[in-house]
């Protein structure tokens, strides 16, 4: 790890308030999870356990599209144990409006379809039916006593397929919102999206050269370690307490009170600990089953997917065609840039092609640019958010026609970038002006490192660069924190820590208050207990919530000041703060530490809590990666070996390091596995084939070498120690990077995604790049 | 139930505020957790299940006095199941410091050997070693294994043979505070205090008549349905999460930090629901014992008293020896007044005779006084709060002096109250002077009850009356409050609910905002998400939490008026907030509900949180009970039947007055078992004798008619709404009133507690009211 500092320019008026040299930021304590976490006893959702506990399962279609005749439940509900069966039918008809989601959103009636199919199964695993009863087995067995009579339906798998007119309609009242306007016929087509900058044609003009290619890439799954799972309690008051994993307590609260048609704050989640999310767990599946179950039993009642169940049913993220034209000049300068991506929706509409809209030329400052989304449905599970959601595939298809320009006009891949590369006050294809960004400073970290440079040594060898780009979001954060006569603070959260953001959320708060990370006790707490917090996504919390817990600690520091003058007996103007440290403003023998103070905060007035609930949309900053990696590949099996890979980052600043590197290395790892080996393989009736870890082959460690990171830090004007979100940008690269490197090891331009060992031995053996037509 | 309403002299500048006609306050809702108490869902301390947890069980010393010569725990440790034993060596030495408790505080020595006995075992049921194994079975196994080599001593049972030079001592090391000088000698007298008022002599020389009159009352417990229980589990990284029945979660944070040596805030405590407490649950007992056998064992470890370990070892209300000597005019005019109190403060230091001493004349404006008292130890558990403490056994000499005096000077018992009475600007013994106060009013709603003249009919019936008072308290609470979109406010709070304050406190959240009690979700949460708060305890909570949550409150419209002039676009000076509306000062068509601005937070700015942190200590205001019982004594039996009883209080403002009713019917209740039933009945050698509810009779609802109450409100001008502490007056004056109605039923005046049958037999065999010499 090497970390390379830029001055910092920030605007904003309170940074002057912070120390420069830090004392807690940058350093990297102990989580405060930690031992929780190793000794097994941190509490997942799995761990729940109530008194009268039912437990209950999910009865899923196995056809890709079938219509529901009629569902008989009756043997179901007389076996014994059985406590309460329900269907589609049991969830009230819902008052259809858009639901926020916090990284996007969707129509209700299409959430609640979702959740248990009402008239047409819609994807293979597609819920149709629940029962509760007094063990695990008994709800296996009385799954099989459902009778569900379907007529199925021809499935619809392939994106291009599903946008032709003619195609099987998943929804048959769905009109396209074609640019705002609806479509005359219904079709798969939910939604299509553009942005335009310049003149897109008076740029290709200008072009030497023209590089049209065509991309298809696969839906792949966010792979978290721990199942969805979720236990829901309807008391008879009409409260319903919902314990689940998800990367937000409130966005599931939100949700569930929309499907049951509650008010929200009826509801309390409390977020247990998370195995992973991705961006898989925002959406709510399980949730509003379990409580209606525990509604019509009466008791509390506990789902558990399995793996098959996650893959089938849960959050994979769209496969795409993307179409990309690019006009240069022999100088590499780029002229023109043009897109169109089409995204699988899944079974309901909202795949995030916008995002990928967003980020496909974001890194290059471009004078004449047109994007066009398509958001496409098809009969596979529902989409859902997954690291840089569509940012991958976008990354994929432009940034190795960049590899293209930059080798047919002889110029170096970093150089090029950094020719074309995006700046301050550079403007984005869909508006947004940049302020300070590290691109060029990625690359330029990216040059001057020894890998940039090392030698190759061996046959079938290649190098490739690319970089990626995400904007990173802010959305609304609230913490609460109170002051310990022992001179800690207890830091009150919203925000599941999926990261270590309990950590370094504290250590934001420790560094204002001149304490240390360790004398912050962070926890999550669920959402009666804490102020409206959007998702832990987007790489936002360590930057808004963080931003909560400056404001909250600032809040502490003012009320901390005021003890300190009264106990000196001065107007609390007289007293300056600075490091946890309270001083007399002219009477140098007056001072206090803050841990003296909490000590004597009964003789002043009392406890002393600080809070802090802030929409800090307008501040996130985007961040930028830059990616060498080394491969070899085999070129009589295909099979493509990772040799030496380092990720180059624009993190902002680095609040603790080691969980930036993390990201970094974990953003690698599965943007390799995407690039490599991961697809969801369906069979032509629209059945998946490769449904468990065994046959989804994610990559492990010892696929990969170890992933060397650079944190760039260009601080973010919008944060007062400089953070931007960091989580996302390293998965954007891999791909598009690791297809480059193939190409110049084996001469092959691969343009589909996964780069398995079949596809890229066809491309040797063909030397023909081209995507097959189907897949 | 009626309500006398006075009117509202508030000096309080935020008074004006808050609306005169309220819309919430003095209403009735269903309480927030009503559902889960009465579905059985409410989750007490002996619900806790935690993964691998343990059971408890400890060692308790069958001897009243003894030295422990050593402990062999080799056999109970060896037996199969056992995970850890310990004795009190386990804990480690303490710096000896006095330990704050809320109510009261005592020496860390004196906190930690009641925790596990070191050196001598002082009172039988003393803990002198504990176990944790794999379950109850085999810890109570376990516990029959350890070998105890005790030295037996004398016990110390009686209250007057203790003080005595001579006497047997529990701590040879304890020399008395008497008047701020340390003893000679080693006492068994901790301490002597003393207020004094004008000048006795001239007093009492002004008196035409002196009444000199000695008291004895017994020892009696709080008898809370539930008992004690803590499970702890002391984490790998040093972190200390205790899960218990407690009146204060800060408070056994404190205790259990200062027992065991960490800091306050590796501790987290989780109040689970209360069974009752009224005092009782305040001092730690197995929290520290739990923690030492989980850090021993690695483990969760749970401990659950038997009710035989709650009599012995828990909490009961000092028995005591008072003398009283009022000097009295023949026109009812008390001339002089002088007391001496005596109460047991069990095997430590620290009855809170100092309470008996601030109450026993203060319902009176009396020119000369002398008030001392004595802190007493003998060999019977340490005593514990127990509502109004030191305030019944007080009153229950102070007030049957009255009667006679009343009857000496044939006045009416309610008028010579009145004659006598204190009011604002009235200045006690110990130096405070009254704000407004209602004594009065109590009177004269207790005159105007039609129960006051209502005949009595039938022999051996008899109508005696009593007064009482309680100063309550107002220390410190903190809350936080969030506002939904839905317009509700979940409201975080730290004190114990134990007589439906999360609804009281709710109420006053509602009022200002303009919200109904349901929209409020009050949650009682641990002490690491909710800054600091005192116990549950000296009538304070809906007073001093409600203060807090109506600052919270206001905190939150402040902030709603700034929302709804960022949507009006004008500045936040604009808009006036009333009873949930915000309008545009000038312009009439603008106004917003505060449900409406809920739903409209994310437009503009983000979540509303509003919090308070307050010591309310200078703003609590006093309560004056006034009762009327009529008896009917059998005088075969000696047995006393309750017919009729009305309590009188001044309330200040009832919140909800079903809980305020509730309370003081169940200070009548208890205050009559108090009287007629109750004791610690001890042999020679210093064994309880009665340590069941079998034994040790408590009323019952067969004894008791229907209680009426009337609630009198005379705001406390400390509080916007003019809340007062109404939970512990109500049992101050029964013992009172209920002998003066025995004397005028059968002749006799019994000046020892209980008044059981067998008591008032002998009375009226020997037509002599002293007490014996001896219990």
């Amino acid at each position: 790890m090497a970390t390379v500092k830029t001055k910092k320019t920030t605007k904003s008026k309170k940074a002057s308030q912070i120390p420069v040299r830090y004392r807690v930021i940058g350093t990297r304590p102990i989580r405060h999870d930690g031992v929780d976490k190793v000794t097994g006893r941190a509490q997942y959702g799995a761990d729940v356990q109530l008194a009268g506990l039912l437990h209950g399962g999910i009865l899923r279609s196995p056809h890709a599209h079938a219509r529901i005749r009629s569902i008989d439940t009756g043997k179901a509900a007389a076996l014994p144990g059985v406590k309460a069966v329900i269907t589609s039918a049991d969830i009230g008809p819902v008052t259809d409006r858009v639901v926020d989601l916090g990284e996007g959103a969707t129509r209700l009636q299409h959430l609640r379809d979702n959740i248990l199919a009402s008239g047409k199964a819609l994807y293979q695993g597609h819920a149709v039916a629940a029962v509760a009863a007094t063990s695990p087995h008994i709800a296996q067995e009385a799954l099989r006593l459902i009778e569900v009579d379907y007529e199925v339906l021809p499935p619809v798998l392939d994106l291009r397929e599903a946008m032709e007119a003619g195609a099987p309609l998943l929804h048959e009242d769905l009109h396209t919102d074609d640019l705002g306007t609806k479509s005359m016929q219904p079709s798969n087509i939910a939604k299509h999206l553009r942005f335009e900058k310049g003149d897109l044609e008076k740029g290709f003009k200008k072009a030497d050269q023209i590089f049209e290619r065509e991309f298809l890439t696969s839906m792949v799954h966010q792979g978290y370690i721990e199942p969805h799972n979720a236990t829901a309690f309807w008391n008879a008051d009409g409260r319903l307490a919902i314990w689940c994993s998800t990367q937000g307590g409130f966005t599931v609260r939100q949700q569930a009170a929309a499907i049951l048609d509650l008010p929200v704050s009826s509801i309390k989640v409390i977020p247990m600990e998370i195995g992973g999310g991705f961006g898989g767990k925002i959406h709510v599946y399980l949730e509003p089953v379990a409580a209606l179950l525990s509604k019509k039993s009466g008791k509390p009642v506990k789902l558990v997917m399995d793996r098959a169940e996650v893959f089938e049913a849960t959050g994979p993220t769209s496969g795409s065609h993307i179409q990309v034209k690019i006009g240069a000049r022999k100088d590499g300068r780029i002229v023109a840039a043009q897109a169109q991506l089409a995204y699988e929706a899944g079974a309901f509409p909202g795949s995030l092609v916008v995002c990928g809209m967003m980020c496909i030329f974001a890194p290059y400052d471009l004078e004449h640019q047109r994007i066009d989304g398509y958001d496409v449905l098809v009969t596979k599970p529902k989409t859902a958010p997954y690291r840089a959601p569509g940012a991958t595939n976008a990354a994929f298809a432009s940034e190795t026609v960049l590899d293209e320009i930059a080798e047919w006009a002889g110029i170096d891949p970093l150089e090029i970038r950094r020719l074309n590369g995006a700046k301050e006050g550079t403007r984005r294809a869909d508006g947004l002006v940049y302020p300070r960004i590290g691109f060029l400073e990625t690359l330029g970290a990216a040059r001057k490192h020894p890998h940039a440079s090392a030698p190759l040594e061996g046959p079938n060898r290649g190098r490739g660069v690319a970089s990626g780009f995400w904007f990173n979001v802010g959305l609304k954060s609230s913490v609460t924190a109170a002051v310990n006569s022992d001179g800690t603070v207890s830091l009150t959260e919203g925000t599941p820590d999926i990261g270590g953001t309990r950590t370094s959320v504290a250590m934001q708060l420790a560094e204002v208050l001149g304490l240390a990370a360790a004398d912050v006790k962070p926890q999550v707490v669920d959402t009666d207990s804490v102020g409206y917090n959007d998702v832990t996504g987007g790489s936002r919390v360590t930057f808004a919530t963080g931003l909560a817990a400056i404001e909250a600690a600032r809040d502490i520091e003012r009320q901390m000041a005021e003890r300190a003058a009264r106990l000196w007996g001065v107007p609390a103007s007289k007293v300056k703060a600075a490091g946890g440290v309270y001083r007399h403003a002219t009477d140098s023998k007056k001072k206090i530490t803050f841990k003296e103070l909490a000590a004597r905060l009964d003789e002043t007035g009392g406890p002393v809590v600080g809070k802090a609930s802030l929409d800090t949309s307008a501040s996130a900053g985007g961040g930028f990666g830059t990616h060498i990696v080394d491969v070899e590949v085999d070129p009589e099996t295909g099979k493509v070996q990772i040799l030496r890979y380092t990720a180059v980052q624009d993190v902002g600043k680095a609040i603790h390091p080691s969980y930036v590197e993390g990201q970094l290395q974990g953003g690698v790892a599965q943007g390799a596995g995407w690039a490599l080996n991961e697809e969801y393989f369906y069979d032509d009736q629209g059945r998946l084939a490769n449904a468990s870890f065994l046959d989804y082959r994610m990559p492990t460690a010892l696929d990969l070498p170890m992933i060397d990171t650079v944190l760039v830090e260009v601080p973010n004007p919008g944060h007062p120690f400089g953070v931007r979100g960091v989580g996302e940008v390293p998965i954007v690269p891999p791909p598009a990077a690791l297809a480059n490197a193939i190409y110049r090891a084996a001469g092959v331009r691969l343009r589909q995604l996964p780069m398995n060992p079949g596809r890229v031995l066809e491309a040797i053996l063909t030397r023909d790049g081209k995507p097959p037509s189907k897949a």
